[in-house]
């Protein structure tokens, strides 16, 4: 079967499902493959239920609109993810919607495209549990992303800023590396968001010219203003980051982490992020939408 | 066989291979749908021969390099594509390079991924004989392109932008879309380079934050240097495009259009266009490696 990945591949899908199938591959024409015309999700289910998963769904929701993708059946997806979250303990699911089939040469949608679904689920990943306790490494990337408000906040399949970024240093300690974009603007990591906190105030970047609008930064902001702490998204810049008492990251997966390094600077997990933390603890053991 | 394309699908290919195979599907892990992390080209054929296939080779090898792709087999590739273009009077060939399925879940690289080559013949497409002699209705997309250094010139997989500039507008007698980028300056079509004439002065946009390095771009800048026509890469601005006395397109398939007209504003193909189509008429008809 085509769709099964290599048996000794690290980090292969335990499911893949084109369509539904787990018997389907995928078209060498679809526009995913030859345009990244499409979006995806990385949605971490935990005690066999997927956390988030209505705003996960909201934002590929969203994106389908804004790329006027058609229709890719929003409660078969949902049925889909449910079974196959029901089947493990802890896992990932990542979720790909994309155009379809190109049904003509070029660069313009016909209209006539079907959508392709494409479904996989990892196991859950081993990683060090001091690094959501203690804090993590991280550096500043060299690579500049892109400013283009027509994508910005989409979780789109065009993510070769991310791989090269990603590719910039292979050292496993360093957990994550932030970005600014072209202009000079702190955006987030290559695979979370970023949050400062300066004189107990807490930013975090705005998200209209480039980033992806995390589900849990959404989490972390509805978190924060429930708290009564003040926040706001802002434009950010290297002397913002360079005042910040603290830095943290989110993402679906871990939540929060505490940045314990940025580059050569030292950073102490501080009060804001472990309130949040706190506050944060049930949502990430405890779907809301149980 | 999963890789075949749909019967009535307009534009299909008449050949698609994955890896040298045409029973071969493409991997639902493959990291060119994943993240558009890889690369195309994408080849005219007239009289059974590829045009410029050193510098799409060249242009290909390049691209692996800077985004630090494995090797993929130029000599195989090479083979692939002239057989496939000896069994067609004239076609259209694409070639999609990949950086493979992933190993491990994330945007980084592993370094064990094994490139993925995808190989599509297409027909050689009915076009507007007059498009070339009168010349195409060119509009200026709303949409910017993002600037990223690390991207520009490269001819990758990352073409949402394109996709959204090309779905503005569905009038099937406006031939191309002219942007701009994020700063303001001009870049190109959606598939497409663009050249201006200002005073016999000859202009085309430097590609060093963004755009795609065409193979026609070349080859014209050659044809320009040769005839001694007063060339050169520029900055250029909107300004610039509206002082232009003579504006026109170039691709590996079309070789020159002429604009007629933009947006509002009718032209008229200039000498230093028509001196140039003639140049350039013999490559056009017999590719260089022949």
């Amino acid at each position: 079967m085509s769709a099964a990945p290599p048996a000794d591949a690290a980090g292969a899908p335990e499911v893949v499902l084109v369509n539904g199938s787990s018997a389907a591959s995928l078209a060498p024409l679809d526009r995913g493959l030859h345009f990244g015309d499409g979006l995806f999700e990385t949605i971490a289910c935990r005690g066999r239920r997927p956390r988030l998963l209505d705003w996960h769904l909201e934002r590929l929701a969203l994106g389908c609109a804004r790329l006027h993708l058609p229709p890719f059946g929003a409660d078969e997806l949902r049925q889909e993810i449910l079974a196959l979250a029901r089947a493990a303990e802890n896992s990932i699911i990542k979720v790909i919607v994309t155009r379809g089939s190109a049904t003509a040469r070029g660069y313009g949608p016909s209209g006539r495209e079907k959508p392709t679904r494409i479904t996989l689920r990892y196991r859950w990943p081993d990683e060090n549990p001091d690094w959501s306790t203690h804090g993590v490494r991280v550096r500043t990337a060299a690579l500049r992303l892109g400013e283009n408000p027509a994508l910005a906040g989409l979780k789109h399949l065009n993510r070769l800023e991310q791989v090269l970024a990603r590719a910039e240093n292979s050292d496993p300690q360093i957990a994550e590396a932030l970005l600014f974009s072209s202009s000079g603007l702190l955006v987030s990591g290559t695979m979370s968001n970023v949050f400062i906190v300066s004189q107990s105030r807490l930013r975090t970047p705005r998200l209209d010219r480039c980033g992806v609008a995390g589900v849990m930064r959404r989490a972390v902001l509805g978190c924060a203003r429930s708290a009564g702490v003040d926040v706001a998204e802002a434009a950010l810049r290297a002397e913002d980051l360079a005042d910040a008492q603290e830095i943290f990251l989110t993402n679906a997966r871990v939540g929060i982490w505490p940045v314990r390094q940025l580059d050569a600077r030292a950073l102490t997990p501080g009060p804001v992020t472990r309130a949040l933390q706190i506050r944060l603890a049930p949502l990430l053991e405890e779907p809301p939408d149980a």
